[in-house]
């Protein structure tokens, strides 16, 4: 049995459903006894060129959809939540500080997701800019400069690669990402059926 | 208020999810007083197109996802299902078939439609040829050679054409769609979203 591995999630602070499961994942895993490992893909960047997909956004009638569908979902769950309306934005510095902080600091570089994540769909604060994650960080105690020559590193474009790759190799291809003992789950939606994973372990319904 | 307007459901028989919602729609529907209306989309002739996507089976890691996910789907709600692993398929007959049958009976329409998608997703039979339409209908009592010759008319084309335009003026861009009281769902797991909205007709938490 594999009772006691730690839910996988992945995430990418671009995408508005992941941020969405950001605010439950936790809750789901410790009703289960579990711990949740964040594990950072580039969505747009890497996964999408992979599967042959635009951006969400750019596609008739699912752009328009999701941008709805978003909204809708986050005051169903009375999740705090706003469209940004930035263009042209990445995750590359915000995720390459996560995987530098979670290198010496696993807890805090959650928070610094967290923080990344309210900044940029509650406040509509951009993150793209090295400065961001700095200024993030910095709040949780650690020094921004330190940060800022961490994430220029070949090291860590490396480390970041290397974690996208990783998350591929797994079948890993949208943003949220659920992997729990053995079985995949795409989607923030899809948490009952995580949560039904947990408790049985099985599918039949015998 | 629009209370009793009936629930749109877009179906294709070629859809192992929109065979799923079949089983789950009606039951939701009568649960809170509203009737079903069925309405046909042709998911990969038109609306793929439309949206510039591949057929999801060729799409890298979500192809083998979906297939695994219909599967466990299908197993953990206690719906009969299987892969049926038939090439080239396509639903123009049979939805041409349905319409005009809805034309008439609409009731004999619906039951036509689950006759179709049990021959296709549980006794894993081709639904691509008209004939399998006619054999489906004349259990139902619907003349074969009616059906064959109905089905091969201009107006038969042009009322399925008609009705795809029409879904996908409304945004219908996948399989299972639901629209209920101007709201849209996408996808079977947002059964308890739909659930919600015909409960509150909100999506304020408050």
């Amino acid at each position: 049995m594999t009772d006691r591995e730690p839910i996988e999630f992945y995430f990418d602070i671009i995408s508005p459903y992941g941020y969405l499961a950001s605010k439950q994942i936790e809750l789901l895993a410790a009703r289960n006894g579990r711990d949740v490992d964040w594990r950072p893909v580039l969505l747009g960047i890497t996964v999408m060129k992979i599967m042959g997909m635009k951006p969400l956004r750019e596609i008739p009638l699912k752009g328009d959809y999701l941008y709805h569908d978003a909204a809708r979902t986050a005051a169903m769950l009375g999740i705090p939540f706003r469209h940004h309306g930035l263009k042209g934005i990445n995750s590359i510095a915000a995720m390459r500080a996560f995987l530098w902080i979670k290198s010496f600091a696993p807890l805090t570089a959650v928070v610094f997701a967290k923080k990344m994540y309210e900044r940029l769909w509650v406040r509509g604060e951009d993150i793209t800019d090295p400065v961001a994650s700095a200024e993030e960080a910095e709040k949780l105690g650690i020094e921004a400069a330190a940060l800022l020559t961490a994430i220029n590193s070949a090291a860590a474009k490396q480390a970041l690669h290397d974690t996208v790759d990783a998350a591929v190799s797994k079948g890993v291809f949208g943003v949220p990402f659920f992997i729990a003992d053995g079985e995949s789950f795409w989607g923030g939606d899809r948490l009952p059926m995580l949560q039904h994973w947990l408790t049985y372990h099985s599918w039949s319904s015998e």
